[in-house]
């Protein structure tokens, strides 16, 4: 491929990081900068030749980039960032406060529609992957009920408010699906179930000196919101062990359908999707790229506007030609 | 929804038959009529006020018809049907000869062009569904490793080998993907495999009066194409067993990447899809029926030519709007 596809990330933590490695893997994109709010000569960018611009450099290099990949956070960032970015660059971002995409959607497809550019908001794996395989199985089995599971992994929300009860002093929360839930989906009966019978929550808590265990398992399990509704399990390790067995960021989880087919709905049919992802982040990161691609095309194409993964043919997401997609993949 | 998307059945075996139950739990969708190359007054069409037509009579009712879904099978049928009648209407095939692929495509092109139409082919599950996870892992996961496994569930291909042997009455066979293989790739490690690592084939065998089943055992399990490559199981019951037990057409599979990301391959993600069905031609007409659907409001929209599923927009294929399914599904 002789004409790379130049990428700018914007923001560079985890997801900036895990797009940045994402980026090797594809040989037709290159990355252009990544783009910071720290002082960029605090940051160490790890691509050869690639330097940390601040944010107001951004707009001067508006012609060196084909598209930007946000990285920042949906509850402050990506608000304000998509639509602004998105009047002078092809942009693509992970929000995924759910309640808020519509509004999102809706300021996001403005500001692209005045730019001529495209924007794809929205893009990951829940949101993203998991909307997609929701959509395609209720479209192939109306007559359904559809199940998300979640985990096993790291819920950065609930790993919060751990290490907000006082006398902790650290913290991490898995999110674990309940296997015999998973089992009766599969098994066809479209069962109803409890908050609790789904999911139960495993936390992994460095307690300060001296404090009373007692007391802080007792919080974290009766917290409303986060835990009340559940069956929480709570281990005191210490900050050794925290570092040592909980430092990776896994996640994952199953999207599950069941329905009937036949005259007299005789027939059941169970599709199923599920991801194992040993980083939540690089993962995420690597559904960005693939949605990158098919944004810069669709511009070059001559569209804009604001879109999500619902809107975006599959086969724009490969660098392989349609030909081939067809010839290897069909 | 007050017009409604007006389908016609091309071809009347399990296949239509599952199109037209499909259509009844779509309720943007009507059926006009069935056409089959039987004589009509022998097909009894299950839909109140629809009847069955001559193949000939077929031209006549252009103007009633919105999409043909096409019926009928891939070795004879489709490979005249499709180009033919893609000149005067929209139509969905569910062709899955995988390697004539590239001209099958190439003359239904040319057709839907010409009659400014769109064609959707090969769709169903595999190809189809199948193709649709091979390419989104894929484009997610660039370096990493596919798998496809099919079953539990009924090849006709296998089973109309087995009743070609000399002294079988009947049978039907059972193709089986072996589950230490599926837990092999689900671990990650990317396995290689022999065919006999994959799969295993159970066969259910009615032998003729006083036929010699030492014999036919052994003609089985030495078939080559068929069965000499892998592990075969061969049980001999009687018809009545043969009717009781296994005159259902279920089916199913796997289609698992494991791919690495990170600077140094250090993370792994497994991407998993499968399904489990029940009855193998009424999930395809299912999945015919949501691409029918695309197909039209494509027409609709101006478009021409040959699609596949990698070039239809997922939100297409839902009767839902993109705003509905926005809130609802992202």
């Amino acid at each position: 491929m002789s004409i790379r596809i130049r990428v700018g990330i914007i923001g560079y933590g985890n997801l900036g990081r895990g797009v940045e490695s994402a980026i090797r893997q594809n040989e037709d994109m290159e990355l252009v900068g990544v783009f910071t709010r720290r002082d960029p000569s605090s940051v160490q960018v790890q691509t050869d030749g690639v330097k940390a611009y601040t944010m107001d450099q951004l707009v001067a290099m508006k012609n060196n980039i084909d598209v930007a990949i946000l990285c920042g956070g949906s509850a402050k960032d990506l608000p304000e960032q998509t639509p602004e970015l998105a009047k002078l660059f092809n942009v693509v971002d992970s929000y995924d406060t759910h309640a808020n995409i519509p509004q999102h959607f809706a300021a996001v497809d403005a500001s692209a529609n005045e730019g001529n550019k495209v924007a794809i908001i929205s893009v990951g794996w829940d949101p993203g992957m998991f909307s997609l395989n929701r959509l395609y199985a209720e479209a192939i089995l109306p007559e359904g009920k559809e199940y998300t599971f979640w985990g096993k992994g790291v819920s950065q929300g609930h790993s919060d408010a751990i290490r907000r009860v006082e006398g902790v002093k650290n913290g991490k929360q898995y999110t674990i699906p309940i296997e015999k839930a998973l089992e009766a989906v599969r098994g066809g009966s479209n069962p109803e179930f409890t908050t609790r019978e789904k999911h139960l929550r495993e936390c992994f808590v460095v307690a300060e000196d001296g404090a009373d265990t007692e007391r802080i398992e007792k919080e974290i399990k009766e917290m409303p919101n986060y835990f009340s509704d559940y069956d929480t399990i709570v281990h005191f390790i210490t900050e050794e062990e925290l570092e040592r067995d909980h430092a990776g960021i896994p996640h994952g989880g199953f999207v599950i359908r069941s329905g009937k087919t036949g005259f007299e709905n005789e027939n059941n049919h169970v599709i199923e999707y599920s991801l194992k992802l040993d980083s939540n982040p690089e993962f995420t990161a690597s559904v960005l790229i693939a949605y990158a691609r098919a944004a810069y095309r669709l511009n070059e194409e001559g569209q804009s506007g604001c879109k999500t993964v619902f809107d975006i043919a599959p086969g724009l997401l490969s660098p392989s030609s349609a030909e081939e997609l067809r010839k290897r993949m069909l």
